[in-house]
């Protein structure tokens, strides 16, 4: 099986890439969304992205659990298309609002330390293809705020984590992908 | 005739290197100008930019009607550089007030869809050599306001419309073009 | 000798890819620390990076006179590590108040001006290896504060000066180096 990371900016096209590659690899599709339809905006976002999915696709939504997620659908027939880590990290980051970390001390909550290793180790373990999807979020201004600051730096921390776990990466920019891994 | 797509960050080099492929391309070039001279910043920005092009270069501002511009000045012995369409983007979704899409719509206003499609239409038709510059601003942290985040989304998929209309597209950073295509 | 600029968004990966060529050299690393330890969470984040660094290198803080810091520390059996050129930036940039830039003329303060040319041309001279690490600042949503685009301004210009006097440049990702150049 392999495992395949995709990051990119906002409308970069690296969801319609990691489904096209899920297409190609003819096999069973779970797609795991892990949006939360919180306000209206959301809402319309994610249902324009379901739309535009095969009918076929089995779609799970799942916010935080993720690596039960996973390993839940996981078969040596089936690829599982994430979409997206980013989104999940914000959910686990910004879910319990007494974790937040005090400014200068940088840790992140353990209940995101504890998912975030679950979902790794399910990544070195899992049977079926995987495709992740993830968003590049670090190379505009630094922002001002310190809690926004701390979310670029574990974004940047998990896509690190995630491209060294998988066989290939692709950074998408203006909709084409360019190889940096596999 | 060829078309080329060069995008990257602010102060990447972008329209530098747009402006060396327009040169050595050997051709007459007609270059427009997008941006308007709204306030002192964007002027001093204008003023510098054009210290910097070849003298013999003939000047076109057009802040919308950009189809209609390249058409105009289009023949097989000219180049047409645009510069840049994220600026003829933003003139285009906020020159009208009252065209502010809803939250939670995201629909871009109708000028703007017209705009754009005899944009694309024209370059699929264009007989002269075009080069187009436009920014990435989708790699930062996802920005708070939500007409930002409109914006945003408007200049991913824009990107990705032009370098599917494209021969040729190259990522700019700190100077150095990266082939995407072609 | 060689001079390598290392750059890339924020938890790139791109220190630890630095660090990883310096290693690589065999030679001793004077490694200049630019950032200054203001509040807590900056004093974190430096005592985070020097526990990850090897323990036999030398340290050396320099906020300004970077292109001192260099040549002093120079001979042809180091390799002098600078992390990073963005916040060094940022201390000359906003280390004079009263020179702030009058919005719409967008002039460096003089003591900046000089810096960098002293710095660049430390840069052409240094008989030492050099490995730079500079943040790419760019790629987002145009900030809004004027003193914010002209901060975005000097970065862009910056890595566009340093990487074209490097012989070697490597844009990061996910912790992934793709090499622009070299």
């Amino acid at each position: 099986m392999s495992r395949i990371l995709v990051f990119g900016g906002a409308r970069s096209g690296k969801s319609s890439y990691a489904e096209k590659l899920a297409l190609q690899s003819g096999k069973r599709v779970v797609y795991i969304a892990t949006a939360q339809a919180g306000d209206e905006e959301m809402q319309a976002r994610i249902a324009l992205h379901r739309q535009q999915r095969p009918a076929n696709w089995i779609t799970v939504e799942q916010n935080l659990a993720l690596a039960d997620a996973i390993r839940q659908h996981a078969t040596p027939h089936t690829l599982v298309l994430v979409d997206c880590l980013t989104v999940w990290l914000s959910n686990l980051l910004f879910s319990e609002q007494r974790d937040y970390p005090e400014v200068g001390k940088l840790n992140p909550p353990d209940s995101f330390s504890q998912q975030r290793a679950q979902f790794l180790q399910v990544l070195q373990e899992v049977t079926s293809d995987v495709v992740l999807v993830s968003n590049e979020v670090g190379m505009g201004i630094v922002p001002q705020g310190a809690v926004s600051r701390w979310f670029v730096d574990e974004a940047g921390r998990l896509n690190q984590a995630v491209a060294a776990a998988c066989d290939r990466v692709f950074l998408v920019a203006a909709g084409l992908p360019l190889a940096l891994k596999g």
